[in-house]
């Protein structure tokens, strides 16, 4: 660190693909650990190089790039965006930005990586789909962040699913558990007002598990019916800068504006049943993202908390030795595990950063479409707005536009 | 057997609580089970004595009386209503004779069991409870049998919620999961007819977790959004007598007029939100009734097909030793276990029959209310009705009456 | 109860098997709900009939007969092995006095059913097993309780095993963890004293999982390497009569004669390793008998706390899909469950003496060796003594006599 | 890369700690990886530098060399440990040459990092723990590479039982689980070969989970009884280079000289009970690590196929409401938590490298004895020899020297 890392040689030969990173929080932490780590564990077509960093504040992302391996800061996106020395933008800031920031970084000539939710409404998320479009045929381009599809578990349901293992899909159940709000004392931070989250659970959550049960599926929601709460409507002010998921607080007080916890009722295209929940406040639940898929033919079932691990049924099976089993997703013949450990030395939630760095930049040096693209993160933001929409008009079903 | 099974003695003092019992299938043998058991466990005040059965089949009710320990057999339940060394009548029939048999009882001066549901109607359950209320001051009680109140880890739950342990309540999140129905070819059996069975996964399955998430709440549910789906609309036709569970079919096919599938969101009268969903097509899952519910304080966790376990966060310890823990309620000082195994032993479904007899005989003895009273099987049906009646009306949100 | 429990008719035709039980307490309540039981849910060439029950306290042994069912009550068991109307004894008291008593009844033309271990020490059973012998000659049949053969999740890891779904085996280990030793101030009852026990962990626990094993198995084990030890050696005298696992204690202080645990490792005649732990000290573990087979070809895992699954590994699964799988054995095809409840209605502790009886009653019918056999005691009593000498000899491998 | 990755700052002023790494398989990899990522998490006081990186075949230590970030590559170790660049040894290869190397690079003045086991016998453990003993008194520090200590799970376990929440400690129980050496086909490679290996499991994950298992009980162990197996004792050449866990096969056979499986009972100097098994057959089981200890007021369970999680019982607890709590070791206060992501965010196998960079790089900085320390290796060789002597005359108890 502060000196090259490997002798001129194979590495070196390969064409660079030079990042610039907008957003340096946890996020920004997880990204970086990914680009950093993905050249030295895949092989790649391109060398990564995590050329700037960019922040608001000029000591913290200064300090941030020197800890995650930066080559220089930058304290305005417009000028991350118009470094010549960047190839791709990722994006990791809160998202009232994204729309503004891919759009110029698209306009620029950037590929683009944009966290998730993609935008904080339809219009937007249909403005970005449309340049990456656009932008596409120019040869950049443009993923969002659903990294949850990078799980080595959830990508072997998506190759059991599409393989038939499940048959006609019947019933898919997900919730997103957390309970880092349970304590009405957690202070108010910018993930609990609207202005700059966009929503609550929904939009943090709900957008994961969206994506991933449309995903896994194979086929989008046709319709859903909503309810969202908000428990606890006033909080303390947060003093100071704050993360969004911690910090201390002072005494007085602001409104809460997003959701504390959002459940919904659907119908998948095919005619599967759905049913969603997201919360920050199922207590002594951490990051529970449990998912289940019950097909004429079998069953898939799958929790964050053991990350390494997928239950599968097979359906076909004669009845007496039949179960759910437990894959440890950890064999060569896994996605992604053959540039891993030996079996059964499990991954952790920062390897999903990882193998999204792997298939972007394979995407980039391939040409091809990568996913999710924007469409796919439009879809997800179609259904929070019917999800929205529901919840507004008394649940009525409310199909997605 | 064919012989008396115990001598003169202590039990033979205590005043006989005398029982008809009407139907004979699965919960015919289930209740006699507990009837059978309950005195050789429990120390009862009274001695429960299986003094008649009844069904319309006059060769398969004697059979069934032989091989359940019924004294006498009948043909017609008007009959056994009208026998007078019948204290008490339990009801195992179908859910659509429940009312008729039930007001007839309670009018010749017998104390009723139930099977759940209630009524296949409102318009029923209403005037069950309306006859159980005027019953009850003559002395005679009422029960519905709702058993899954009395498997020792809901009792506990239902224990452990009293005092406080969980707070406010934020979420209940239940599902009742089966897979019987997933093969198309399985045969139409009653239980997938409305006329006999009044609907399908929600009658059956649905008013067992609609009444385990009240009385765990310990409060009633306010309102309802859901959705409803019928995925095999045609199915063969059964092939002589079955029961509701399995049969042989022909070669001719009819409709199904139950559901397959419900899904419903819903508030508590406090505010806390739950999510509903009972199905029949969860395929691997046998009969997985899971409850999970998120306070304040703390939270607790449930799975039928793991009877003896009950899950508990204590959300005040200390975050760095909190943990969800496995309680094995096999303990003296668990509901009903000072009377069985020692600790480790576990119990099994059947059981919860056994302690449904046991809290019967005592409420008798001691004229006090039972629970489940008709009053709340008549609650669970008003959330069914209202269930029913939100997806009719495009999942809109429904008050419950 | 007090009353003919069942209408002349089908059952009564049926030739009756009296049962005569010696010995009232845990196990007594066990095999009383087992012989009660039995006849009401297996259809049964035989009607036991619970004739005569055995204690030395009057009034003790009175109650029990009123609580359990039986028709009358004896407090000499030589007068209960002397009656007519007993075809079978069942021997339920401490080890120290199943062979003077199983002798007997062999000796008065009985059949018997006597509790495991079989005897205290390698000499009586030895004796018992010729006797056994001697009366199956003559049509007298005798049967050793190791009831956790039945099971339903070990009684069909049996038949995998003997369909040859392990292959070769390599490995069995197996646990047997109680803690209601833990605390020092529990009381010296009979279970901690060598002259009524026999042993301690090893003779209770440790006969369990050695049968268990080597049923498994479906071979003995050669030899073993041991160690034991008491690691509380002076507990409070108990004050007055108690059952051996739990009861109140005086001043006073006695020795503990008996160990607390034993640990040891062995060969199966094949070659297969094995490792065994038998111990009344391992906090939190009520009754956690685990044991897990590894093959060539695939691997088994049980755990009593978790009775209805069995977690099978198939080994010759293609990796990608392959895990351990948990088996609910409940299905119709699960060993003795076509007489019970639907799929995922599981049993409990207590149905393993209801398959006891169960199989008891047919081979009784049949005149066919009932497993286990005396023999079988026998072979479980070497493995005892040979864990005793090894220990005794500074953990020397020593081989089973 | 191949750029320098990060700005001059902050980290650039911190002094280098300059690491110089001998082999590149698979512990290469993870130790690079660690090396690699400590710094860009954790605060440290040095600034890790990866210098060199050893091994014996040019092509290959130069690819790795550009693969995981190392400046330079070296084929002679000897040149190597010479590097005036090189401040530290990190010691990634077969047990064989753990000593020449460590005691080479202690002479000429380097702190050593040496993979587990320290040596291939208790001599050359004694020589290599007398030189870091001296070692150390010249500001040398010396570290053995038992990662599972780096567990956040085990380190929490750790820390819960040296607040004694244990208290008196009875059992440990203990088993390392592979199944890669099932097939019978799998080839000789240099993991089954005595001169290279030591010995088979009984080295491999034998000394792994002996010192976990003495490093949590907080005392060694006093004397073993042991039973070693080769269960496959001919098997096919490797074709060509191999790693010991993967390879390709020629036609000729050669004979296995190392242990396929150990196990071993024991007893701790307190008077605790043991016992272990380690298996490369236990079909099903991939890499499954599981302890548990028992004690007087509480027990702790861990297995590292779920290395986010922590079993705890809590005896002191009233017993309605105990029970084994699964902590999900991920909050801020647990071990090692607070560098990394939210609550529910799990880590991987790889980070308990990363982790023990950390610690090495801390001691290395303040100069306090690292631990595990050489002497912590020895005493788990001498646990080995004692369990190599104990199989060898027939399972008699052997005391640790």
């Amino acid at each position: 660190m502060g000196q090259p890392q490997q002798p001129d040689g194979a590495a070196g030969d390969k064409p660079p693909l030079r990042i610039g990173m907008v957003g340096y929080a946890f996020m920004g932490a997880a990204h970086s650990q990914g680009w950093r780590t993905v050249g030295r564990v895949f092989d790649l077509p391109l060398r990564p190089v995590l050329a700037a960093i960019c922040g608001r504040d000029g000591a913290a992302v200064r300090a941030a790039a020197d800890r995650h391996g930066w080559a220089a800061a930058e304290t305005d996106w417009r000028a991350l965006v118009a470094r010549d020395d960047v190839d791709l933008v990722d994006i990791c800031t809160p998202g009232d930005s994204h729309a503004e920031i891919a759009l110029a970084a698209l306009a620029a000539g950037k590929h683009v990586l944009c966290e998730k939710p993609l935008a904080n409404s339809v219009a937007e998320a249909e403005e970005m789909t449309r340049a990456a479009e656009e932008a596409q045929k120019r040869g950049q381009l443009a993923m969002v962040g659903f990294n949850y599809r990078r799980v080595p578990a959830t990508a072997l349901a998506r190759r059991m699913i599409a393989e038939g293992r499940l048959g006609t899909l019947r019933h898919v159940r997900v919730a997103y558990l957390q309970d880092w709000l349970v304590d009405p004392q957690f202070p108010l931070t910018w993930r609990l007002r609207k202005e700059a989250a966009g929503s609550g659970s929904l939009g943090d959550l709900g957008a994961h598990i969206i994506d991933l049960a449309q995903y896994l599926a194979g086929e989008p929601l046709a319709g859903v019916s909503a309810l969202t709460e908000t428990f606890v409507r006033e909080r303390p002010l947060p003093a100071g800068a704050t993360s969004g998921l911690s910090g201390a607080s002072t005494a007085g007080t602001g409104r809460v504006t997003v959701d504390d916890a959002a459940l919904f009722t659907g119908r998948f295209v095919s005619g599967a049943l759905a049913s969603f929940e997201a919360t920050r406040y199922a207590t002594g639940r951490k990051n529970s993202l449990r998912i289940e898929l019950n097909g004429e033919r079998g069953s898939l079932a799958f929790d964050l908390e053991r990350l390494n691990e997928l239950h599968y049924h097979d359906g076909t099976e004669p009845g007496a030795h039949a179960g759910f089993r437990r894959i440890l997703v950890t064999e060569p013949d896994h996605p992604y595990l053959d540039a891993w450990w030996p079996p059964g030395h499990g991954l952790g939630y920062e390897h999903t950063f990882v193998h999204q760095a792997r298939d972007l930049v394979h995407a980039v040096a391939e040409g091809t479409r990568p996913e999710p693209s924007f469409a796919d993160g439009l879809q997800v933001q179609r259904v929070l707005a019917a999800v929205e929409e529901s919840a507004e008009k008394n649940s009525v079903y409310t199909p997605v536009a």
